[in-house]
């Protein structure tokens, strides 16, 4: 029998998803689940895109052009003026959902052996793209005790070698909820310049920011015209997660050039998709108001609840809609597999992402999950009870004995 | 300035693509093009398809899951059973095009380095694909004189090394038409028996077979369970290019668990794309007969059309859409761009893909190009009689004496 390939073989399996089959044995119990585990939102899709696809004229569904509608492209162009973002259209190339920009970022500027520096905890799927590559991971680790803030300067350059490619960040951050001050930016840009490296932000979450906070591009850094290489994605800005519509936005012509070649080679993106994305550009302000007041209230009663129950700490997230949170807990994963396993309250509970699986550095974040206020106030009310009575009932004495010494409220 | 990737350098550009400037320009000078340089077919998709997006009912555009819908799956499943295949759901990975197919395939089972064996001529994307995977395509030379029939299994098994993971086929062939005999398929499953090897056939033309010649998958083979990987597509079945819907097939448990790392790393197929393609199984069985008769009388019209051409060697397709002929100059290329910048008929002329694209092997193929029958029968004729036309002009004759003696009609 022919084997599989190295690389196959050490793909991770999604820490999201690989739980499924703990969820599908409760709901065959009859329980119902509160979702904190995923970034899918509840928050409905603009009617504009939805409507868009509805009354398609089409009669034969073609390919586009590889780098996606040039309509698209021009609209994209203006809605990032809007964010003090100056590109043209052609600094853009439309993609796949943003795993696919990801996928052509890597393939572009790295070389099987290749590192890229990511702060820690990241998004798991970082991991899984330079997997794909044969790139290395080389994490930074960021703290909980200051909200997962950049990790100091030097502590990327210790790790700078001559396999480094490119720094990446998620601002603001999935799973950590932490959005990047402008001098934190700057401080990156100065080091990407200083060593000759690229410098790669996912952007996806640009919109969910809270508390009067600004969120701050690496494309509003002049000095990184040939550094800086955007991430984006409409999956969470329109709730359309299920459209698979992304783009890679970058000044530096020689990578846009390359990436093309492997957009050529994947033909074109999806066109029902483009034509919603396109549409949802066409949304009100009050879709991105309205939707950012509503996760804002989320993150409050989120953070409220939790520090209500003892033994847990978070920081507060500034944005995105996640946080990271340190549980009384020795092993995130049992205590998951557990709450979905043998817990319930009325039949209910609640399943939540370990946050393991966002290290790439063996034994972090054993005690975190990760939290996605996903849920509409009064179920992620619930679903903090939930988690306030499980905690209480969770017998892993040995677990809690070891792990409550370095927990700090 | 940083860098980009060695590989991101030797990803080829699209053959098909890169001539697109100059058909701009003619475009721009007001000249009208016969497009038979791309497989982007005129069919109508299927209106059962097309309906059931503009009948959507989603408000939230959510992630499906990664493997593609449940519902999707079963069908397909009884699609593969009327072409004899017997598979279950579980072997079917719903993926963004046959493109992300192919990408998964070879992600799963080759590493850096290792090698592919492909008969030459091949769909040129085959080799981007193994470049962004760092794998090499060894060619076997297939021959335009038999029809690029399979070359003899003793050329391949010289081929073979300890590096080699596969062969890959494409069936029905792009570029050259050519239907595999069920004798040569079960020529080939001996030898990926012989050296465990694994065997991937790209199927996307299945229904397009001529002269009652039917095809033979490698799935219809039970030898090999768990060497056979096939690639498909909905792209030119329903004419859904844009849709960018595809499969991964396979019996195999470890590829599909391990392709399945893949398809969850980034996340989920388009949602829309994948309500049409399901939607698209519910067409009548008249939709592919009347699609098949339309292409085979296109197929009949460019062949008799293209014998007509003094010099012109070209090799009878007996499925897919496309047909590979020789022409009496030296260099394709430059007379496809000829043909675009200075020559038209009445304002009119035609686009062809120089065949060197598809070839891996330096200089074989070069004065080749490939057609593709997308256009309706009238048109089809306009375009051959312009190709006649342009190649009694066409005054490189430098060219044309070199090549004329290996000419043979």
């Amino acid at each position: 029998m022919p084997v599989i390939s190295s690389k196959g073989k050490a793909m991770p399996e999604s820490p999201i998803r690989k739980l499924a089959p703990f969820a599908e044995k409760a709901l065959k119990e009859g329980k119902h689940i509160f979702h904190l585990n995923i970034g899918q939102p509840d928050i409905k899709t603009p009617v504009e895109a939805l409507n868009a696809v509805r009354d398609h004229k089409l009669d034969v569904l073609a390919y586009s052009h590889s780098a996606g509608f040039e309509s698209f492209r021009k609209k994209l162009a203006g809605y990032y003026a809007k964010h003090d973002i100056t590109i043209s259209s052609d600094d853009i190339l439309v993609t796949t959902g943003g795993s696919e920009a990801l996928i052509f970022t890597m393939g572009s500027i790295t070389d099987p052996g290749d590192e890229i520096i990511v702060p820690e905890p990241f998004y798991a799927n970082y991991y899984s793209f330079s997997t794909q590559s044969t790139v290395k991971v080389v994490p930074v680790i960021s703290q909980i005790d200051n909200g997962f803030a950049l990790p100091p300067i030097k502590d990327f350059e210790k790790l700078i070698t001559s396999k480094t490619k490119a720094i990446l960040i998620c601002n603001p951050g999935n799973p950590t909820g932490y959005l990047y001050s402008k001098e934190e930016i700057k401080q990156l840009a100065d080091l990407a310049i200083k060593y000759d490296l690229f410098l790669i932000s996912d952007e996806v979450y640009r919109e969910f920011v809270y508390d009067d906070s600004e969120h701050y591009s690496i494309l509003q850094e002049s000095i990184l015209d040939e550094h800086a290489i955007v991430v984006d994605s409409v999956s969470k800005r329109y709730s359309m997660c299920g459209a698979r519509i992304g783009c890679m936005v970058s000044k530096n012509k020689s990578v846009m050039e390359t990436a093309m070649k492997f957009a050529q080679a994947r033909l074109s993106p999806p066109t029902f998709a483009q034509i919603a994305s396109e549409a949802a550009l066409e949304a009100p302000e009050s879709y991105y108001t309205e939707t950012v007041a509503k996760y804002k209230i989320r993150r409050d009663t989120l953070v409220e609840g939790l520090r209500q129950i003892p033994g847990i700490k978070v920081a507060i997230p500034n944005g995105a809609f996640y946080c990271i949170a340190e549980l009384p807990i020795k092993d995130a994963d049992h205590f998951t597999k557990w709450l979905l396993d043998e817990f319930h309250v009325n039949n209910e509970t609640v399943m939540l992402a370990p946050a393991a699986g966002f290290y790439s550095s063996p034994n972090e974040g054993l005690n975190q999950v990760r939290i996605a206020y996903v849920l509409n106030r009064r179920d992620l009310k619930k679903a903090i009870n939930i988690l306030k009575l499980a905690l209480a009932k969770y017998t892993d004495q040995e677990s809690f004995s070891t792990v409550k010494e370095k927990v700090t409220l």
